[in-house]
């Protein structure tokens, strides 16, 4: 029998709702799994037992036939996501004492409304930026490997999904936060489009860019997310599976294809095989010329964005600030608003450009990372292959299945135009499956 | 001596932070200003005088020399704004009790780093949308004419500024929460560039249009506050005072211009009068076609947004939810995902568009609302005049000035690219000196 932190959220919530498996129980289960291996992991900054239990317990008395949607399903929270009953931190030092309380943010509420037993908080970077490593925390470890990072900002996130700490976590991303951990932890993680789940109450950096994520290990459980969250595209999709045979799918190098390292080029390699041989069309997708400016326009529009964002943190106490979210207010990089708008303008007008690129094709599959997680525990990554797909606010899911070099795992990205989450689902359902099994990745998580 | 309920924010914090006014002093004499109106107004939802007073108490013992910028300057918040040591109640039942706390929205964070003595909550509709009047609270009246609505939904911002409660007073904007008000109440309110200032801590409705907004009794005050949130344009405003001899002021009816009613249309006649007579080249500014449909994206993009950013609170009881949010959630309208894109695409278009007619001209007018505050509190009126701007995302600022036919204020609106922030405010300072002064509005405020 699956031990019960090995079971996905779908399985869990099937026991969990007939009563066969008690919130209790399970909830323990998880602790133990937790207690064992975050020593080595440091995925939580939160986690309380009996507050856990205490939930748990309260969850167990409801008959079911009033159980909710997501009946006592354990769930992870990124520290930079408000909760009502646990502090957030941000991973600053300006929010060790007098922390936020009392107050859920927007997808905490769906989550907890849906009957879900908010379990802990995740590690973070902090601020959920990109340059400053866990400082004020300790920092979290892959779950594969504890030498190097499980990457960032939603470190803690990727990390509890992968090592069967919980079996779903949510995350937010800016530039590349969700999809990186995911790929460096070999799980899924889904940045859906723009605006489909609120932002309300998570930390602010870059308003046109930050989107909320979730983590699983199967897209079963991102579809449980989706219909919590009531995430629907003007087309429902197809009740049968997506097919493989005959589909057309493009392969996207995207414009910083230069950056990739061996084991994700050898992954795209081997996506495209794999698709061919499962009777896919595989094409070559050349973006147009604009896209080559994303990056920068990205960087202007977070450069921006940031100087507002932090204001007020910085004015309370600067010192408490990692120097790079300082320079981020300071505009240290010489922004002009000139420059951000134009930035704004340019990637509103490849939006929709992006859109009816995506839609010429059943899937669309591009790098999540430059390579398997790197070494050492400071740095958590680079962006480039993911902020083309957040600043052009479509959905982009990580699907594990690749290997690096040092037996790490590599995932790729399914894109697809905004608004189309639950088609990216339809068809990552297929493609996981057959990405999992044929990948070459081999998890390395102590069970 | 002017009272010191009277003092403009300027002139207020001239005297604070040289000691000659006490804050515990000046707090005083606000407080007896709302004892004797607020009865009658019922613009604040959360006061608590002892909180104040031990508040101001401690800022008068902070040397002179370590006075900060707004050093114990009496603001007021919209209650759908955190504050860490008041609660938030966002006019809604679902927040009668376990309210947020221990967490300052972003923009607070940056007025109590600033030295600024949160005075308390103002009321608001209900999640500040636009068609819920005042449910849960009781129902703002008009300094004005108490039969009449103050505006909403940043109901009682508006009317605490206008009726002497406090100098500064903080509002969202999502149609026209923010101007509307500022007009209905004869006062100053500038709806900020899209992303000027933080949004986070803010109650969200629609990411596109949400922003942050400030009410004065006058420019000075505003400047007051654009330096402390560090607003810039690229370009620094001249500092010798803007001149009217000559220069070119558009008057622009809007695509609503139908809308208009006696006091409005009054209103751009008198102004252009009166502009024409103080040597400005005034002309008549049609806009492009494809404005006349920006209302309708923008009630899309409301409509989209809406169903994501209130689900949370619709799935924790939807029962205490006003019926008009409700249907936000469920999709009443039918709104589709393709009709938010465009929307979203077709208004992205047009902002640049927008800024560089705006730029041709040394300032642009154009009506606040559709004519002086109408009777009766519950709705608190249409922002038709209002949305264009808020989904050009450029800073629009309410000038007082005209009245209405039943001696109500009526407002003008100055508009100008985005980013160009300080730049309105260096033309109202001119500007609304000579509206004001030969606008034909004399305050009916019982001083």
């Amino acid at each position: 029998m699956t031990p019960l932190h090995q079971l996905s959220a779908a399985q869990a919530l099937q026991r969990l709702r007939d009563g066969s498996l008690k919130c209790e129980d399970y909830a323990q289960a998880l602790l133990a799994r937790i207690k064992y291996r975050d020593p080595t992991i440091r995925a939580w900054v939160y986690l309380n037992e009996d507050q856990i239990l205490t939930q748990a317990r309260h969850l167990d008395t409801i008959p079911p036939s009033e159980r909710r949607p997501l009946h006592g399903l354990p769930i992870g929270i990124k520290d930079v996501i408000l909760t009502r009953d646990m502090p957030t931190q941000y991973n600053s030092p300006l929010y060790e004492t007098n922390v936020p309380i009392n107050m859920d943010a927007a997808p905490v509420l769906t989550l907890r409304a849906s009957g879900a037993l908010i379990f802990g908080k995740t590690s973070t970077t902090e601020f959920a930026t990109a340059k400053a490593g866990n400082i004020h925390q300790n920092l979290t470890a892959n779950p594969h490997d504890p030498r190097r990072t499980p990457g960032g900002s939603s470190s803690g996130s990727g990390a509890a999904v992968a090592d069967y700490h919980v079996p779903i976590a949510l995350g937010t991303q800016t530039g590349g936060s969700v999809v990186r951990p995911a790929s460096f932890n070999g799980c899924y993680g889904l940045k859906v489009s723009w605006g489909a789940v609120s932002r309300e109450g998570l930390a602010q950096w870059s308003t046109t860019n930050d989107t909320c994520g979730f983590f699983t290990r199967s897209v079963e459980d991102l579809d449980v997310v989706a219909d919590v969250f009531r995430l629907e595209d003007d087309v429902e999709v197809p009740s049968q599976p997506f097919s493989l045979e005959g589909a057309k799918v493009a392969l996207c190098k995207s414009p910083v294809w230069q950056k990739a390292g061996p084991g994700t080029i050898a992954a795209m390699d081997k996506a495209s095989q794999i698709l061919r041989s499962h009777g896919a069309a595989v094409m070559d997708l050349e973006l147009p010329e604009d896209f080559a400016h994303v990056l920068d326009w990205h960087s202007a529009i977070l450069g921006g964005e940031g100087q507002s964002s932090f204001l007020g943190q910085y004015l309370q106490d600067k010192d408490k600030m990692h120097d790079s979210i300082q320079a981020l207010v300071e505009n240290k990089s010489g922004n002009t608003r000139k420059q951000q708008l134009e930035a704004y303008d340019s990637c509103a007008r490849l939006r929709p450009i992006w859109d009816s690129i995506a839609s010429r094709f059943d899937a669309v599959i591009t790098p999540s990372v430059v390579d398997e997680a790197p070494l050492g525990l400071e740095r958590t990554g680079d962006m480039s292959f993911c902020s083309t797909w957040t600043v052009m606010q479509c959905p982009a899911l990580n699907i594990p299945g690749f290997v690096g070099e040092n037996g790490m795992p590599i995932g790729l990205t399914l894109v697809g135009p905004r608004y189309s989450d639950r088609r990216l689902l339809w068809v990552a359902k297929t493609i996981g499956s057959i990405f999992e099994e044929n990948g070459g990745f081999r998890s390395k998580v102590v069970a």
